[in-house]
């Protein structure tokens, strides 16, 4: 279970005006999404019609990647600066959404690609809730 | 919440011998840890001791590369190579030995380094959990 | 040194309508400039007024993440999403001039942060240069 | 280009009893692998005989991500733990030598995957040379 709710409320300076709930669900969302993608690319890989799933597994790899990066900088509140937040929490929308869409035409034959399209919706949701409380 | 699980029921092919309760644990426990080695690290930034917690810092950020490598290798099964897997996480149980051992010696001052201590210790005992189920 | 151009020129289908050059260039400058963050950071902690850096400490971490998941995604050409590759690239150069900013403030005391910010200007020209390319 | 010399040069604490050019060597041939293994996955996926390379594409996605967690550990020099840094070398030369063996097997028919056991090889050389000097 990640631990981002314990940590935030140990941080030893001020939060400053950020939503707290909003902060930790998103930091939440970021890293089971990308393991998520991670193993559904995995997944796509063990597919006899893996040929089919070729921009699937790119967009796993690609949301992965910025969700994990996301996860970091949104775990980060030494030194805030909005305007790298709300570049990287917009990217990471974007990636989910792309993400999301494309895992959700495979949802209905590939179990993992449901799973992975639940993630990415959550993860799109919550990045745009953080965004939104940024002002 | 890490679906580390539901992706495991997911996967398309054989699992093979793996402990698949010792996996799922273990992929949540290198996502925890990596985030709470993340989250530790800037903590101990906005300490007014930073100085004495320079060592802490950079074991932390270690640490959360190398768990966050092992997550993903864990959530691969496609193609599967012991050896690979082997030495990753034997890497990753040295890793949060030594970040757990370092932010063990600044638990009763922060509660950051208490929790992230937390996390490296579970993760250490997942690690050597499928280390010593792999033979 | 990284291959990227090769490794362009290897790539069994077509790249599309992108600036084979300005992308090699981007991709080579995400990784330089990730690898200069991260090392800017552990030469920052490593200084006797690490407390007076620690806003650089956070913005070299952060930067190091973000260009090297735009690193990553510009690897990737397979089912292109030019949303998705354009949201990064955003948030890359956001992330290079903050963390190019602050390395500056520091460039005439510490060489790291010179090198880092020279690193940085060079990786955020290259995005602005992909994504002008992308239309 | 990495400037992983320049960063050397610059820390400002001493580097301890390593081998700067074997230490510098290493980190370059960490970013070129992980750069040249994220985009022969991609590659192969662009592949027709995609179903053929799919081991070929998770080894180079596991060695992606640990080159690029040891990239980053040989980046930091504060706070220095020995057994971190081999347990990771060790971790990373296995993930070179298995991901470089695989390309090679294809190397003949597809040309990113020459290149990318060029790289494994090159970091698989490095890493054993760094290790060596650890004594």
């Amino acid at each position: 279970m990640i631990r981002a709710g314990e940590m935030l409320d140990a941080y030893p300076a001020d939060l400053g005006a950020v939503d707290r709930t909003a902060l930790m669900d998103c930091i939440e969302a970021c890293f089971e999404c990308a393991q998520a993608c991670t193993a559904c690319a995995d997944a796509c890989l063990s597919e006899e019609m893996v040929r089919d799933l070729a921009k699937c597994i790119r967009t796993n790899l690609d949301c992965a990647d910025i969700c994990g990066a996301t996860g970091n900088v949104l775990s980060r509140h030494t030194g805030y600066d909005a305007s790298l937040t709300r570049a990287m929490l917009q990217a990471c929308a974007t990636a989910c959404k792309s993400c999301g869409d494309e895992c959700e035409q495979h949802a209905r034959m590939h179990a993992h690609c449901r799973i992975c399209a639940d993630a990415c919706g959550r993860c799109e949701q919550a990045c745009l809730a953080v965004l939104s409380g940024l002002g």
